[in-house]
């Protein structure tokens, strides 16, 4: 089977401001993303995720170009203001037309 | 400390075929797998998640031969039928004889 | 954007000993973890998650010399006794001061 390269980028950040987070990915190119519910604890000690509903856990596979995108507006509107951690990994998909 | 490569399979799909694909997975020859809860929307603007109880997020660490198994079994009887999202890392696990 | 090479840590195991492992985390080097809720099935056959409050995903982001402290503790402390499954995949990250 052959598979095509693309990047899996992880975002873990506060549930208020998801839906704004959902529709900068979708403006960017995502083609589609998978959000579930955690919580957790960042390096300046902020604990995130007891209060205000938790956090939530984004996951979108996209292209080199759409994540190059997305990571300068994340570095933007999002790193300075608020609690916001993400990460970049190599995956393999099927069905390259969908990414 | 050694470690050995194995890949990371990632299917989100709904909630209604998880029993169905579970018992697909353990068929096919995989160890184990971890299952969480999940919402989202995919490439062709179906939102999923919202109505049925959900989506799921399953991941499993398996061999290249699982993997391939899997895939085409994926691709015959889910792909088409069901709104399924899969991707797949390279992983290392400590202790292979588990995976 | 230049992005720095870190390593992702997956840990699923038994919510009972989820305070435990994240203060072991801390303790070690990690700078942040994220949690979700999951269940699942282990090699052994053990099915975990459906009784005791269900399972726990930890991902932390961390450098290879924190990998190493982590991995070494989760083998002596946590795998002889607890359901446990572990993966490394390599990840990149923005901001290299925060993992």
């Amino acid at each position: 089977m052959i598979l095509k390269q693309r990047k899996l980028l992880t975002i873990v950040s506060e549930v208020t401001i998801e839906n704004r987070l959902l529709k900068d990915l979708e403006r960017l190119g995502a083609k589609g993303y998978t959000v579930s519910a955690a919580h957790g604890k960042g390096p300046r000690d902020q604990r995130t995720g007891d209060l205000e509903g938790g956090n939530i856990r984004i996951e979108t596979v996209v292209s080199n170009e759409v994540l190059e995108q997305i990571l300068e507006v994340l570095e933007q509107n999002y790193f300075p203001h608020y609690a916001c951690t993400t990460w970049v990994s190599q995956v393999e998909v099927v069905r390259d037309e969908r990414y």
